[in-house]
């Protein structure tokens, strides 16, 4: 099976770091596409970047049914343009924030998401609200780590990560950690021989259960809110989308 | 005072029906300055074309704050990228939804709203929830009026609403109607006259709501939820918000 | 147009205090009508306060009826008789809780309110519970001020209110603060330029709000909860009411 | 035990009524003492009605205090003025609305209430709200049986309540039925014996939760919410509240 | 009257003194019968303990109705098998745990539960929300104290428990405190003496809620969630179920 | 991998059922090891027959820990025992309810639940509040078809769910179904070639989320609330727990 890996920002390298911690999860059947915007930010930490990279990311969507993917990930923890990618194609699409706490939910009664940026804290408590995981949820915490560095995998990210998740066992009472970003993949084995209690990954989470959803034959459906939009003037930098 | 207007879908029609209605209700000092965006989507009727049209009034949204307006109105009543322009600007910013709401929720304990396309009903009640009004929401009714007849303000258009604006008060108990569409305006009084209840409409309200903002001095937030996003690289089609 | 300002609490100096606040926000042709109940308390400070105050205001109600006043403003934080007082006129009704809660939504998505007394504490909440704002509200703070103290505007009282919003911003991570109190309308000037965020004021928004309505053409809805009451009869102190 | 019984409205017969059934169920050992305002109106079918009939029965309230009953009923199915009566007395305060819910969530898990006017039907939701008990309730069903005819205990009035309440086992699904009423106590026994299921009345309900409190010995909490109100100025006709 | 007086655990000293509180606050005319289950674990300490001993304690129920008693009563804080009790006997059953949420509920709006072993305060946090309590409760306290040093009345017990109601009172601003175990019967008029607020017992409330039912003549509904178990073959060491 | 699937009434015939459906979704490497307790009931249709199923399911838990087992899967649309289960094992443990719920919510936002006895709907709506599904479910439909009928599956039974299913799309709106019933496995082909939109059954789902959950190396978190319960002494019926 195809599944499609989209990183939403532009960053070539993170693509390539996600598109290998994907690999390393997938079934031997399943090929990895991995792929992000030609159009859009670098990195996505507010809703203003949010909505831009949304709009960018459609055209993945787009490039990914005229290959006939059989899944889409969008791997960004804010899961922009979600509902509309769920609109554009029959494929399943699952956002990597919504993975990780589907996941999470099966493990345990009471995780915290440890995450980069403050300033992404805000749309993490809305995604919780939106799917019906707040209850489950004993805090958001944030490291203010710069995403460069992250990218980098400098020591002291993961010791600043590692210290914030032992913050969450003891003062949250956490019982699993969600990682709140993409580029966060490839220190998840290290954390977990860390600590005591099961760290989550959302792009390893978001593979397998779009692959759960093509095994299954199950498709997005097409009646009621994921029917396809339709079709429309559209104009200037947006006319490839008229039909 | 400075009031921009933005009608985010790319109808010239639509922006001066919008325009009308706003000059009727604004205070003698106000000046309406009514913009669509040079990008996007005819219509908005899905999460596909709010994402787009998203993306594409944010240009608007700089060009406001070039021109120093005192504050945005955002004329769709899907309240497309409200969050981002609270971050990209410091002028207050209304959406026509929210501004309904909070309108019709000083009158009344129970409303309906009346919109179009059935397509655009999830859209209501996820914005009904984010704000904190569903309590006070009886119903989401959709005529399913195209979107190009409203424009032509048919008679049978103002027939089809004046029916469902009755089932919302024989069936759901309405006490009053919020209009779920910019396009709607300018039938407000026409149904105040047919109707027992309150009809409200987004954009007149947002009209006054913005106005109050700037009379109170009172700006959004730059702390938290809508500091300025950071600047970074962008690259394609949003070059231009490269900074 | 005529806007009945009424202090529910029996302190005519409170009254003229008020009615300045609101003068100095409202529009030139808004005429100011400032009353307060002629039987009740000095103050507000409890749910037993509340009531009692609550069935002396009705009668200034009635009194803005015969004066044909456009709008009614109830200027307690507490928002004392506010559905009774709807039933009772169908010129709209605004307390000056929900005024302020509604202006600060517009501006930020999560504020804390500072009031005086921690006996209003519980109110507070209620409010916010009642209306649907309670999901924005980070904390409702009380600097345990004596009312009479605040009505002489000690500096120590400003200096104690400062404070107070400080530990909001910092505790909290307040991104507006709503004052809690229809006293302290004169120091919103003050406070809004020491601290770095939105100073709200009950007072104020509730003309501003009041005045839109009247804009608008929109009445209270008196279909359903706030149905005029059947007229029968009352007897002893309330033989007034019977008709 | 000493157990006063409020009639909130200013009707002799129904306090009459009230009282036989209260002395019906209560142990030998407890003083039923009936009692009702000596101002206010003559039934309480609104906001209006009820904020008015909450001031007049504190001073029923004060008067249990003084002959130093043990426990106060509230005998309206709206409540009224219960937070300000805790407050005033330490003896426990018991409303027939909360006390018909707190029985009815002992015996099923989805109750409908059969009320009188429509006009309290609001009132009833918001109660059900306040004190969580809103998942359980399935239904609030109006008949609009005159308060006056229900007095006179009318056949016809039994008809009608007996088809509503089998209205709300076939449409709502209800497995039990909480009489909205105080006035429909007498006939309890007559529509338990024609219904498969239990029908429970608030003012038997609430003799049974007070007498619990005094012979546990429990007394309404003095800390926080229902702390004594502090004393001040009253003027008018609230003139004998001043302390 | 007769009162089943159910200890779902094996512990045969815990009955005992569990019988002795329930007798002390039972009318003159109440029968207690004591009973543990001949099956089961010592204590209940985890959703597993618990799954286990509500098997166990439907042996007891069936036992209650061959000897028609008027009421059961679960007298464990995690109130096992309560619905499953309500299907087997049209008697009420009534769990200490809802009994001391609702007494609670009547006295105050904020309450604290103090229990034994953390790991039952998810327990008690799932039956708040399950009830409709949740609103009221500031918090779930474990002191940690083995059971069977509980059992032993232990002084040091008795400080611990003291303490940990303090820390409610000052850190939690509770206005009332539950005890979350009804091994701690015992102790409460000593810590009521102690404490300036109400301390609530869910064995004695139990008891007089139960008492009221049967006194009022209502019984557990069998239409809808609690109607009978359908008969069926059960094998092995359920046999005796088989009917 | 070994994934141990239990069927937790008594019936073997179900059993064969469910494994030959978990079976055939199952990866190439995945053993499924099929089993039902030797005690309890011979279906689960009410709480009465789902805490004696609970109880005995347990022994298979155990039984399969010491296979070694790699997770486990609760085949009963009730997830009777899940929390008991988790404390038990450290593999992961699923509910097929839980399983089919996380399915849906991937694929549409609105979903009917098909079920059979009417006896379950209460229990499949406490999961669904419980897991944080219940915005998503726009109804539960029970078909009333007796489980032995479905365990033969008679045409007549796939006529009656084919009729329910249709219901649910054009009555509630349904976007997806979730089959409320692992008996029901046989009939999703048949069904989803027949119906426009997903058809979801618990058992599959459940295979592939715990195949994933091995696979991504995470068992279930061993702090809070599903810490390994404590050994203490058990008698009677239960004497093999004793530890």
């Amino acid at each position: 099976m195809k599944i499609q890996l989209i990183n939403p920002n532009t960053s070539q390298a993170m693509t390539e770091k996600m598109a290998h911690a994907a690999s390393a999860i997938a079934l031997p059947e399943t090929d990895i596409i991995a792929i992000q915007p030609q159009h859009g930010p670098m990195s996505i930490e507010s809703a203003f970047d949010d909505v831009i990279a949304a709009a960018a990311l459609l055209d993945c969507i787009a490039e990914g049914n005229q290959q006939q993917v059989d899944a889409h990930i969008i791997a960004c923890f804010g899961d922009p343009g979600l509902d509309a990618a769920r609109e554009l194609s029959s494929a399943p699409v699952i956002g990597i924030a919504e993975a990780a706490f589907h996941t999470a939910s099966l493990l345990c009664r009471r995780f915290s998401v440890v995450t980069t940026l403050s300033s992404t804290v805000p749309t993490t408590h809305h995604l919780l609200e939106h799917y019906g995981f707040r209850h489950l949820c004993a805090n958001v915490r944030a490291t203010d780590i710069a995403v460069l560095d992250l990218e980098q995998c400098a020591e002291s990210v993961y010791q600043q990560l590692l210290d914030e998740c032992w913050q969450a066992v003891h003062v949250d009472g956490a019982e699993a950690i969600v990682l709140g970003c993409a580029g966060m993949a490839d220190m998840v084995t290290r954390l977990s021989e860390a600590l005591p209690i099961p760290i989550i990954d959302g792009v390893s989470s978001a593979i397998t259960l779009a692959e759960n959803l093509v095994r299954l034959g199950l498709t997005t459906s097409k009646h009621g809110h994921y029917a396809y939009p339709k079709t429309k003037p559209f104009i200037g930098r947006y006319h490839h989308w008229n039909r």
